[in-house]
């Protein structure tokens, strides 16, 4: 008997633990995760602040998960009918087939910006570990950009902080931030703390909508008497890597821009075909997916009914830790009933409140209708969650790191900062310049659509002669012959997208392309360029 | 009065020190680095190890360079005649210019593998805290899949892990790594101890060429006992990503290789035209650069003579920490000679020993000719450098870290792997197979030079047809069309170069590049997939 557990959060880690408890050993309880540990997803915004080292807010799975056999591997689809997972283990092509008895699905949500062109190419996200340090990484690294800036556009866009969506990763993101940005100021003497800008955007009329009204007035006011900027029902268009567009409109210009919103099914939950309702799996009230015997769902990737005739947003339970681990208490219990061939329960949980910190050592939180605010509430939330951490030494670690930072200044570290692909597309807004002449030459661009002029100034009359670019045109080849700067300005004069590559990137393509390699090559022979050619090089 | 200080390593960061303790508020001391913090380089292998966390081997410039102007850039170019430093800032693109009056270049070494091919794609390295915080993640990696893999083939690359040089980087390197595969193996229940190797490789007769010959062979026959393989007398010819070739013709099945040699010039130390020798910087005894009488150099990348006359290897400052602090108050002292109208003076110097951590708690250290070995030589060495660390801070953080390493397992944690890019090249060994049929279809490949062999079976018949591929020849198009497993199987019949790319980035150079699109189009039409197109296509 097997019973395999897809995702290692919340839901499919305590799931994982409670079927080993319930279970004897004759049952192998397995867990799927892509990666090898467990995150603590509650502990991410002070990841992102640097108030806690990454390796700190994760368990590896396997110190936790004492019995369950742990793999490491990608779960690319579900052969039902077969009772098998398809998964991809670290760097091997070959697929592998795990077979199940039983099946739990706690893979949690992916997101989708499609409706939002710019932001899957130019926001931060909060949803991994990874998106954590490098959202730490990228205010450290405008911090020192605006430092040592002269232009004063770079500056306000280096010194304007966003994050859209004010839910509880929202409003926690932003409050830990500013709190990162305050204390750092002292190290960079030449900004002021008036240049700091940092906004909070947000659909709804009202952030913390999970929350009472009188704790999400609280944080409201907190975060503006802290510098915080609420821009409430204000939705979001469109982004470039310097500029937020919002619904009304309004351009801001910004480099960091945080996404909290989004939440979409995986391509993985997708590609299984089990039916989905609001884009989460559905599931009956005892967490079976309906029409399954013996596939079980829970945590954000399921949408589970909390009484029958479930249809109000409020009749499913919530998307939280806090539910995802009674979640699991209790998938484990109805497989345990099945395997004994007794009947499984509906899902029973009423919240026990919800928590939010604010930075600045402040909070409010709701604890059964008991309210709190300010430094109690950020103590509650504190200790509530140093309970909830799995295993000793993490607690451990995690309160060293808190002390640690209570004396004395955040990390300003700027590890590596994430390097984007260099073959993508960049999006530019009207009016935007590409680069001036003069600028450090990085990129070979191609136009995909909207259109850019280019504006040369020959050095011996002083004359500008400017040359309109549209799709299909190609602009700063001149990286390809060496050129280490620019000679011309490119502006777009309308919203464009363009491909840019590197000069690595084009000359391995030069190389392997032959189609690629006679189309430059005129351009290239006539600055005395040779291409690298593979042997197939056409004759003559 | 402007003194300039590029790098921000252990001469550069010490120099920046020294001069703003002996001169006056009237002269402006700036210190230009990369990265904005101050690596504490021998605590990297530690990093590797996962004994420490990377934050915790680094401290921000800013702190610790009180009074001193920080500027976090990328060095281009020095105009010697204008006495500017060309530098790029951040995201920035535009250059900007640091004038001095004074400059001190302490920009370190970089690496050269161009004479074994295969090793700059394919090696990982010990220089920054990047390579550390990889080669950790690395080996974690390693263990996952060995853990998992049903391939013996696989299992044996992946459990053997290989460190090439054996100087202190490699040796400390090895030693340590060895020590947290050891710690780790408790947890991957599918790995025995008799099935990890790990081999130091050396061209040299010897390991630790700068220790004296007694503590070499303690630390030599320290390794062995550990289990660590001792290649001496062997250079390294080539690699791939799962083969390490030696100048014997030796082929070992690793998927690890970390190379701690190729030391060579900085492209942007070459860029500034000053004279060199043996790759370094050709400076005078008093650590003027030849020539010049406002330029000075120290650490990896000077050539300090140590004695008139100096030829020998012994009669130059050896490049370790040790000396580049000498050297930093030196030229401090020098410069403020010079600023009174005095002169510099040579740099004088005695090696007060030398230190070396063999991992599991044991060490050699050489004391002014007193000689260590074991468990004190460990402990002189934790303690030698922590009190090298600078800064308060750093310092509590490393103990607490230190201290929690002995008490627990080291830190199983495989934070996000390093993604290679997507477009690079990728060499391989005739014989070697580059995807077997059924294998996940993750990339589009180019032959650059060599020939493989692909062989395809007609599912139907059970015939097996075998096709040549060569130079300019491509496979691996159906992932274009949406296919995520191979139907034939690719092998290399010659050692063979190729290019390969995913699915996204050949899309994009479809909608980018008409000719790549016009190339491909026959293809992608006979099996119903249309290309996307920029405004440009061809009519027809």
């Amino acid at each position: 008997m097997r019973i395999v557990v897809l995702g290692g959060g919340f839901g499919g880690m305590y799931t994982a633990r409670a079927l080993r408890r319930r279970l004897g050993a004759e049952v192998e309880v397995e867990l799927v995760n892509a990666e090898n540990y467990f995150v603590f997803q509650p502990l991410l915004p002070e990841v992102g602040a640097g108030s806690i080292t990454p390796a700190h807010a994760v368990s590896p799975l396997r110190f936790i998960l004492k019995d369950v056999t742990v793999r490491k591997a990608v779960v690319d689809s579900v052969d039902f009918a077969r009772k098998a997972v398809i998964v991809f283990q670290g760097i091997q092509r070959r697929p592998t087939e795990v077979p199940y008895d039983h099946l739990v699905i706690a893979l949690g949500q992916g997101t989708d910006f499609s409706r939002m062109p710019g932001l899957e190419e130019h926001a931060l996200k909060m949803k991994t570990l990874e998106d954590a340090r490098r959202l730490h990484i990228h205010v450290i690294e405008q911090l020192e950009h605006a430092q040592v800036t002269n232009l004063p556009d770079t500056k306000r866009g280096a010194l304007t902080f966003t994050v859209i969506g004010a839910g509880f990763s929202g409003v926690e993101t932003v409050g830990e931030m500013k709190e990162l940005i305050d204390r750092s100021l002292p190290f960079y003497p030449k900004i002021s703390p008036e240049e700091v800008r940092v906004k909070l955007v947000e659909f709804a009329p009202r952030i913390l909508g999970e929350m009472p009204q009188e704790l999400a007035d609280y944080a409201a006011k907190h975060l503006q008497k802290h510098g915080i900027e609420l821009m409430l029902e204000t939705g979001v268009k469109s982004c470039t890597h310097r500029q937020l567009v919002t619904n009304k409109d309004e351009v801001i210009d910004t480099r960091t821009i945080v996404a909290t919103i989004g939440n979409a099914p995986l391509p993985v939950v997708l590609r299984m075909g089990l039916p989905l309702q609001h884009g989460r799996l559905k599931v009956e009230r005892n967490l079976r997916v309906e029409g399954r015997e013996d596939v079980w769902a829970l945590g954000d990737c399921a949408l589970i009914p909390m009484k029958e005739g479930a249809s109000e947003r409020n009749d499913f339970a919530p998307p939280t830790a806090q539910f995802a681990v009674r979640e699991a208490d209790r998938v484990a219990r109805n497989i345990e009933a099945v395997l004994g061939g007794r009947a499984p329960e509906p899902f029973a949980y009423r919240s026990r409140g919800a928590l939010a910190s604010l930075g600045a050592r402040r909070g409010v939180a709701d604890l059964m209708g008991f309210k709190l605010k300010g430094f109690p509430a950020w103590v509650v939330w504190r200790a509530y969650y140093l309970a909830l951490l799995p295993g000793l030494g993490t607690k451990v670690r995690v309160m060293l790191n808190w002390t640690l930072d209570m004396l004395g200044a955040r990390s300003l570290v700027q590890l590596r900062s994430y390097r984007k692909p260099p073959m993508r597309y960049v999006y530019f807004r009207a009016g935007d310049r590409i680069y001036n002449e003069g600028d450090r030459s990085d990129g070979f661009y191609t136009v995909i659509s909207g259109a850019l002029e280019m504006d040369r100034t020959d050095p011996a009359t002083g004359e500008t002669v400017t040359r309109r670019l549209g799709p299909g045109d190609h602009f700063g080849e001149r990286l390809i012959l060496g050129a280490t700067r620019r000679r011309t300005t490119v502006r777009a004069v309308e919203d464009s997208k363009v491909l840019v590559m590197n000069r690595q990137e084009f000359l391995m393509l030069a190389e392997g392309f032959e189609a690629f390699r006679d189309y430059f090559r005129p351009y290239m022979e006539k600055h005395g360029v040779e291409l690298p050619g593979a042997g197939s090089d056409k004759e003559g």
